[in-house]
């Protein structure tokens, strides 16, 4: 493990140092200004680690996949300009977001603007498939656009299910990993078998990471996930435990799930009424069957992927992923 | 003149048929709704008509570009769904703008997904060129994206002179249009040259297209242009006419033009003011100037097309465009 940590921190520096000198442009200047703020700003890069171990993982050369790498992380980028536009999040990673440190203008253009840049990106692949490539570049795009337009959807609805919030993630998060996951495998020339694998691999990664991440809302620390504890919660957000604790509620919890939900703001005693009711329902315990669900899922599909030195990297990957031990 | 009509109007509806099949799914609602309005909202498919006739002009089979026609009109009309947002429009072609009639997050995620549709179509394109295709397309959805900033940039800006304009509306307007009939020439398997005097075709056409339509504001009728006379001005856009004479106007002048425009609305005295000083300069003669400089150099291009049947249904389309009397 020690040696696959090293390994992802070099992959990650490579990606941040290519990611840095992509937008050299300085006209105009608050596209370029903002591009450069939004790509230069970290992060995991999950997508394009995932683009280059899948890559490997089919027996290819991760430096045919790097552009592509770059590709699916400014792709996710566009995503993140976009949301928080949406969710009026003011600031990401530490820093004011795009339409809080420029305006929503810019922010919309700038998000625009990172679509071509992923395309651009894309086309430096070189390989024989790349319309193959291109069309599941695409078909991640739209398919993130749905996960959202749900998601956005469902703030308006009092009628959503654990069934349809799946639906949502598989999207909103589930199509952009299953698409880098791909991408990876066709640039590694991953035949029929293999890229099967691989998107479904990529798609079970996504569902996993998702509820965890909702999981996490009402476990980890605030230091380790780098957010406040119970922050899903005060802002409203619909969840994998708040949708399973509203399915398995008694009629008098779903009244004060109800209750506090349409509340435009939630109080201290609001959330210790809803954990109360995730207590009782066990939202949390089903919440970690769900993850682990996803998890054995995913870890079945790199049992089917041949080449073995890659395979076991792609395992690694989701654990330290699903761990978040780093 | 009278079967080159006739030919535009059965091109016209074959790509108004295409684009009402296009969006199937019903879900997410929003999205798809939006969605189908907007395609389905009719408009002159200056951009789609562009592509056909240049694949005609090198003699390629207009079959093989309609896919590629289809997606550079949806991209055409995700920028309008984002560009009503940040313009604050309420109204287009008659209908509610996308953000008025849902909300600016459903124009936002209509918008991005309309740009994953158009690469969609644009992979149904049949020719071994592709990647080049790919690439065009791309350079056009970046440029129409910093054209767009541009524009937004200068209404903040006082220092916007007539080449920065040109440059504002090359991107803006120009692009689309260069990358359509570019797009139609490598359908039809145009050679370097070929191509080359097809950007430059469209690019001069953007330009004239664009200047005539800020010299329309104060010469049409109302009636023939769809929008009401003086808009631009009552609106504080900033135009070549606004530009030129800012430029040549005495200090006096000067004066009056960034008072009139540094309102937050014009007065009916305002407009006539304004009107006043473009006289005195003779900015509407500047702007006609512009046009028809312009309009020869895309003739110009058009002379260096080979196949003549095809040149000259560009030629016309050309003088249909510009001529807006249909």
């Amino acid at each position: 493990m020690k040696i696959f940590e090293q390994t992802v921190e070099e992959y990650r520096a490579e990606i941040n140092r290519r990611l840095s000198g992509l937008l050299t442009k300085q006209q105009p200047e608050s596209m370029y200004d903002a591009g450069r703020y939004v790509l230069e700003a970290g992060g995991k890069r999950v997508r394009p680690l995932l683009t280059l171990f899948a890559c490997e993982a089919v027996g290819g050369n991760r430096e045919d996949a790097l552009p592509a790498a770059l590709a699916v992380e400014i792709l996710h980028n566009f995503t993140l300009v976009h949301d928080d536009i949406m969710d009026a999040s003011d600031s990401r990673r530490g820093r004011a977001t795009v339409h809080k440190k420029w305006n929503d203008n810019v922010a919309i253009l700038v998000g625009d603007a990172l679509v071509a840049v992923a395309y651009h990106a894309l086309l430096e692949s070189k390989n024989n498939r790349q319309e193959e490539i291109t069309r599941l570049f695409t078909d991640g795009l739209l398919e993130v656009c749905e996960g959202q337009t749900f998601d956005m959807e469902f703030e308006q609805n009092d009628d959503v299910t654990v069934d349809k919030y799946l639906l949502m993630i598989e999207k909103k998060t589930g199509a952009l990993l299953k698409m880098s996951a791909a991408i990876g495998g066709v640039i590694g020339n991953a035949d029929d078998a293999q890229l099967e694998a691989l998107r479904q691999f990529g798609t079970y990664l996504g569902l996993a990471f998702q509820i965890q991440d909702d999981l996490l809302d009402v476990e980890a620390d605030a230091a380790k996930i780098g957010k406040p504890m119970h922050n899903d919660i005060k802002t409203g957000k619909r969840t994998y435990l708040l949708l399973y604790a509203y399915e398995q509620a008694k009629e008098n919890q779903k009244d004060v799930l109800k209750k506090v939900f349409d509340r435009s703001v939630r109080s201290k005693k609001d959330i210790k009424k809803v954990l109360q009711v995730y207590e009782s329902t066990k939202a949390a315990e089903a919440a970690r069957d769900a993850v682990a669900h996803y998890t054995a899922k995913a870890e079945e599909c790199l049992a089917k992927l041949t080449e073995l030195d890659g395979g076991q990297n792609l395992q690694f990957f989701a654990r330290m992923l699903l761990g978040r031990d780093y």
